[in-house]
């Protein structure tokens, strides 16, 4: 969920220098207009990491634009009259109105997440303040208000970095409290229950940005853009409540920078350390199923990947090492009749392995997100959902002691190239290429946005995907067998705590 | 929540044979068009009390309708192959395709009020439970289906009544099971949680459906219809997702029988009992509000009623009993420009009173469900969803320790005319009756549609409404003070516990 924030998202400071007084400006506009027009309030949720710079941008925000119209708020120890009171009304009393903007620090999400990390309840309790959460953003949008969230993110190694960074600069050391230093330590749990609630709460109506705060100039001009965007497609939306369409994809990027293009495609196996490699961890994979601890749960493997990155081998290199009455493998093509005639997560769930088994899905359930994202084959409002609906489905399986593994086999365009004309030259080989693989290429750049969403937006602590470099077969094929093992291994270790 | 499933529906054999035949050849030919379309599946979710009637109207519909376009499904004990997949696997797999029925008897439901009566776990994993419900709901809406949610209800007397019936006639008496006696121990806890259910779960796309369950001809008809209405709007309607319009309010009465015609307007009071009960009552609610306990509570009252129903007058013989540095009486008139400009809960949000203080509010946010709905100042969908929005909020008020008191003080058309007529008589109460006291008067049938509707649909465990019998000011006055001291008392004794 937080991949793409985890790839050094930056913006020189030339190109920052050069962009940012057409924004301001337009910002500016914006706010004015939205007074004009009293029509909705902005409600602006900024969460994350300590120490990416969420402060820091909100003091920018307010210098950008007029902080008459901007109530920055924030939420720590609550006050007597507070206290008197249902929690909720501290934010009931710190609504903007209609033409107004405001700014909430320590929201809902900080108390939650605060309570969850420290361990003061448990998941269940976590999970009814989400749904309060959802509850109150849903009942805020149905009255016309405008809602941003951003979540700033910092890798661990980052954060650790910019917390001595801070410390060491005598005119920053003052803002590091000891809560800092403790969400240090507890920067895992932080992030996990982070992404839970991530998950649970990006609803179309009031999506997560998730801002990588490394580079000032990055995070500034992304959140600016963000709320600019947002602002104007709301002005001049029609009706009493102003439509959301601030739903932009999480992975777009203002820095030409993706998680895919962040890949290191000269990764390669020798042919000597490949077979070697192979037959360990094809053994290894034959032990796990076999494994009395493997009763306990099934495996589903699902290939998603680019035409010709080699899924079909890399499946039957999987498959080699087990007993084929225990895997089945699953090819995913179009629906059938009795298919279509059922909600499109049906014929996933009609191939669930049961317990003790393994399932591959060669391709899967992301079609939705990839293909008929896409090609047009299913709307807009039918594959933004389809995220959502994806991770609850993932965690039901995860619930039961399924462990899925996802893997992303990425080629670069020069290698697809090489490899479909390959396939043309090689009698045997001619049935695998067609047509549709070459209209396919010439969409690359729209698959790849595709790809980072979907990467970006169901790539959970349950079920991470896992991108695997392509290009050089036998790299990849190890790399497969290897995740499957670690994941099973990981299971079966958390089964015995 | 159930209240208008606890009076006493019935229809005669003779109403029932004349409508049945028609009833049944229109949802015969509703059943053939859908199979026609095959746009849309129909998923009918069956709940509620034992012995309410569930198996015998399925049958029914069963017979009524083509039960070859029907699935009719039980979820008992899941078999060895359910248990070694995800909880949902078994629902997944039976779910019928587009153009077909199916009938769920033992769903998600179910599971998870059995496992929430019985103990097994707490409100959070309840909770948990309803929001994966919810999800699953949407998404299959969102995915076309058009999902049917009965609940039958007996009250307790007549649950008990029912399974004395059917365990003394020999032809009946085997379906009873251990666990339906059992039921019968816990109907308060059945009762209870099914209304935290109901009010959780009750959305726009997939509404509950309240059906008294004693008469089975009033039973049989108000399924009947409500299935047929819901199914016809469905096929009518455009595009490839069937509008959901079953959103019929629950209350709706196939047999002239309301809430509020239940209730027995003769009730009074002598002028002597009258004076000695309001000090005794009046006295007891100033010394509960000077209990040391009430420092961990605040108390909100409601008051709600016809025109001219004595509110103030009620109004003011709680207050005579009070110091006025205690409580608040906050009039709720049309809202003001800062008002306006904020979520319509926001007005009332700014006067929920401290721990320790009492506020009256004189009508209150159910303005949005009375006045706003039956005069259009808001939209449908505005006052749809403010049943859920205003559960929410007396929720947050409740779990922070405020005691909330609901009353729709309640007199007939012609008591009002009296005192209509009376107000325009007498100098100083001219100033009581306007013009649109009268038009309101000439709405009488809608406003009484919409109270009955605001009952059923916010009268929870949590904040009940009371409906009192106001034709004589001095039953009503002593009524509204009696409810409040036992209000207050149940917090005090619950909170010892």
């Amino acid at each position: 969920m937080f991949e793409s924030a985890e790839i050094g998202h930056s913006i020189d400071k030339e190109t920052y220098d050069a962009e940012v007084p057409a924004l301001r400006e337009a910002l500016l506009e914006a706010q004015f207009e939205l007074k004009q027009q009293s029509r909705f309030p902005v409600i602006v949720l900024i969460n994350g990491i300590e120490g990416a710079g969420k402060g820091e941008t909100v003091k920018l925000l307010n210098e950008w634009m007029d902080p008459r119209l901007i109530e920055v708020r924030t939420f720590d120890q609550q006050s007597d009259e507070e206290l008197a009171r249902p929690p909720a009304w501290r934010y009931w009393r710190a609504l903007p109105a209609k033409g107004r903007m405001g700014i909430f620090f320590g929201n809902w999400y900080s108390q939650m997440l605060q309570g969850r990390v420290h361990g003061r309840f448990k998941d269940a309790v976590l999970d009814q303040a989400i749904s309060g959460a959802e509850r109150l953003e849903q009942m805020l949008c149905d009255e016309g208000a405008l809602i941003f969230k951003f979540w700033f993110h910092l890798s661990k190694k980052q954060m650790k970095a910019r917390l001595k960074a801070l410390k060491d600069d005598p005119l920053h050391s003052w803002r590091i409290s000891p809560l800092d230093w403790q969400q240090s330590q507890t920067y895992d749990r932080f992030v996990r229950f982070g992404e839970r609630v991530l998950r649970r709460t990006s609803r179309d109506y009031a999506p997560w940005h998730v801002i990588e705060g490394v580079d000032p100039n990055y995070r500034s001009l992304a959140v600016g853009k963000i709320l600019l965007e947002g602002l104007q497609t709301a002005l001049k939306s029609q009706g009493p409540v102003p439509r959301q369409t601030n739903i932009a994809p999480l992975g777009e990027s203002i820095d030409q920078r993706s998680l895919l293009g962040s890949l290191d495609m000269t990764r390669r196996l020798e042919k000597k350390d490949y077979e070697e490699q192979l037959i360990t961890e094809q053994a290894r994979l034959a032990g796990l199923l076999r494994d009395k601890r493997m009763r306990r749960h099934a495996l589903v493997a699902v290939f998603e990947g680019n035409d010709a990155a080699g899924k079909g081998g890399a499946i039957r290199r999987v498959a080699a090492a087990l007993d084929p009455r225990q895997y089945r493998i699953v090819p995913i093509a179009a629906p059938t009749e009795e298919e279509r005639a059922q909600p499109y997560l049906w014929r996933f769930w009609r191939h669930i392995p049961a317990r003790g088994k393994f399932t591959v899905f060669d391709r899967s359930w992301y079609g939705r997100v990839l293909v008929e994202r896409v090609e047009g084959f299913c709307t807009q409002a039918d594959w933004m959902r389809a995220y959502g609906e994806i991770n609850d489905f993932e965690e039901q399986l995860s619930n039961a002691g399924v462990v899925v593994v996802k893997f992303w086999l990425s080629i670069d365009k020069q290698t697809q190239l090489e490899r479909f004309q390959e396939r043309e030259q090689i009698p045997f080989k001619r049935f695998k290429i067609t047509e549709e693989d070459w209209r396919n290429r010439d969409k690359w750049d729209v698959y790849s946005e595709a790809v980072g969403d979907m990467v970006d937006r169901t790539s959970t602590e349950i079920a991470p995907w896992t991108l695997v470099e392509a290009n050089d077969k036998r790299w990849a094929r190890v790399k497969v067998l290897r995740t499957l093992n670690e994941a099973l291994e990981a299971a079966f270790k958390k089964q015995r705590k």
